[in-house]
């Protein structure tokens, strides 16, 4: 059926549109190949721009060894390593307070393995936790298309008693229990800040 | 004179070490050629060892278009180039506060000028300002040796008023007035931190 305006004139969807604002596609991102990191460097693009939240990932950091400054153009990096990063990836404020996280995804089914993290990004957020941060981690479990909120206290659990000689993963159900599931949203590829608001609450 | 252990052997510095801790030079670190942005790094370096916030510069975005991956080593970057940075350089966790700032020096005796600022770092404040964020310019006046604290309202209103046809820096003695000087300290290159209780103080 043909949508008309009141004029007669027949509905156009507008030139690279279709149709909803946001592509339904978006609540299984994971299947049209968006990775974690797109779907939350645009999950933040959308809170930052209805106001709720700034949040940014922060660039790859990058040891530059060599660089041309080639007449009348940009300079061009011509040697350069990929450095390992001192924080974790993403950081920003929300409701005046500050949030420090990394995203992670595994296939596996069972269990998150710990070798995901370094222990630099363990120390700073612990840092940032000691100031009074909130940090956690997103981890995703590709197979079970399902997101989790999980929050640092309980991942520092399980990093410390890895270093004591104990299992070099957090069990799956582990995470179901402790961690906050993120739900599939219309709008939001990873509506995170929900799941924020019941950490900030479980800390008040 | 030789200073002995009690079993008469002599002591020596400790090899890379000369004697104090942080060597004197830091209070006059401009002499020396620190840039302002190795004196907050350092700064920032100590405050976190002290527990006492935790601030870190970001990467410098690079936009990557080649990378080789030898065998054997690591990848090497063979063609990059600099992006421009969508956010300010410096944040962090000080106090449950988010602290948000940029970082800049000016050899001008009578004004800051505010072509040092891009329109989307100052709107990246004002969106972190709008969720409670605390964010200020460090603006260091390299003739006279003086570093300021300058808080982002006072910033704001010399951008708007500029954007609406007004003039292009900001008055030294304005940043004397509604800046906080940050005093030179015998361990810490930049220690803004007195600066921004000041202003967390004024805020509440």
């Amino acid at each position: 059926m043909t949508i008309r305006y009141p004029n007669g004139n027949a509905y156009q969807t507008p030139a690279g549109k279709t149709g909803p604002r946001f592509p339904s596609t978006y609540t299984n991102y994971g299947k049209r190949g968006m990775s974690l990191e797109e779907a939350l460097n645009e999950s933040n693009t959308y809170y930052e721009s209805r106001g709720q939240a700034v949040v940014h990932k922060k660039p790859t950091p990058i040891q530059i060894v060599k660089v041309d400054y080639p007449k009348r153009s940009a300079a061009v990096i011509k040697e350069a390593y990929f450095s390992t990063a001192s924080t974790t990836d993403y950081n920003g404020v929300y409701r005046s307070h500050y949030l420090d996280f990394d995203a992670k995804e595994t296939r596996n089914q069972g269990s998150f393995p710990l070798k995901n993290f370094h222990e630099h990004q363990i120390d700073h957020m612990r840092a940032c936790v000691a100031q009074g941060g909130i940090c956690f981690a997103i981890i995703k479990f590709v197979t079970h298309e399902e997101t989790y909120l999980y929050p640092a206290k309980y991942l520092f659990q399980f990093w410390d008693a890895q270093a004591a000689g104990g299992r070099k993963s957090v069990p799956y159900t582990e995470i179901q229990t402790n961690g906050i599931l993120i739900p599939a949203a219309l709008q939001i590829p990873v509506p995170y800040l929900k799941a924020v608001d019941v950490l900030i609450e479980s800390l008040s």
